[in-house]
């Protein structure tokens, strides 16, 4: 599938307004692709993709997560983890898309991981600040974003980590994990 | 060994602040079995130990945590939470107690831990409230102890959650293990 027809075929997905948030995703996963090395290209590719399955049924990604081996710890939090490793299975099966970092840089979006590759972090990041985004601390993270990518998606996880304390909701190991680990490498890195 | 002799060997262990705080804990600990239907007696040994290993080297710590099995996966974190798995193993072999909520109380007092007993609760949350503790937020946690064992020692993990991101260190996994199974119960519970 080309790009276009992949465009139209992820629009047909979601209302209006979260395509305009998948044009920003877009737009900002070049951008950082751009400045921090990445592959603008592939990283456009799974923005577009990124949240493909966002506006399906629950039910639905239920259906899929069991019945196609995908990690089943996730049924046991929020819902809005749920879309980006079923995003991962569509993109592959029904998009055709075999770019096993392109996949992963869908399947982790939300969550984050240990030793996020630089596509994730791109994809992730761009998810947090691209420019229709407004949340406490988005500045911050855009201003980051100009020169650390490690900085500033340890900025947008700590704003997640926020956010689940205040509401008294469960947070996702798996983000603990990438928070940690990205807090590891700046040490090491003497970043 | 009786209790004076365990309190008179703990306190030779740690600096006179530190056995203050201990005395606090053991004070705590007590008011809340008789709150939530603990054994006040038991959870009074296990604030007695809980801290013994708090002031031991690091080096000391290490060696411990190496020669004798303990999660290795500690050293990766801070130093910190060393003195809690280690105190746990001190109490067994060089205090003679067999009693495992005894030993576990004292090993995930600092931690948490999924499915904690009432007596890791216990324990836990008196070292966050103990009439010696000032810091933001220990107000709000003893006024939750007055009536929820569970709502108060959530409010601690909070408290310790929000003070490593603002200070940008990496949170031990398993205190959101405790903090996600703490509220899964509340949920479930109603409370």
């Amino acid at each position: 599938m080309n790009r276009s027809e992949m465009m139209a075929a992820v629009k047909a997905e979601m209302p209006e307004r979260r395509w305009t948030h998948t044009l920003g995703v877009m737009e900002t996963s070049i951008i950082l692709a751009e400045r921090f090395g990445g592959d603008p290209e592939r990283a456009e590719r799974a923005a577009i993709l990124h949240d493909v399955a966002k506006y399906w049924p629950t039910a639905r990604m239920e259906t899929m997560i069991k019945e196609h081996g995908l990690p089943e710890e996730l049924l046991r939090y929020d819902k809005e983890l749920w879309h980006a490793p079923v995003g991962a299975f569509v993109a592959e099966r029904d998009y055709g898309v075999s770019d096993a970092e392109i996949l992963d840089a869908i399947r982790y979006h939300t969550s984050g991981r240990e030793r996020m590759t630089l596509m994730d972090k791109i994809v992730c990041l761009a998810d947090y600040m691209e420019p229709g985004r407004d949340f406490p601390g988005v500045k911050h993270i855009r201003e980051l974003a100009e020169h650390s990518l490690n900085r500033a998606l340890l900025a947008g996880f700590d704003s997640t980590i926020m956010y689940l304390l205040q509401q008294g909701r469960r947070i996702f190991p798996l983000t603990i994990a990438a928070r940690n680990d990205l807090i590891l490498h700046l040490q090491e890195a003497g970043e």
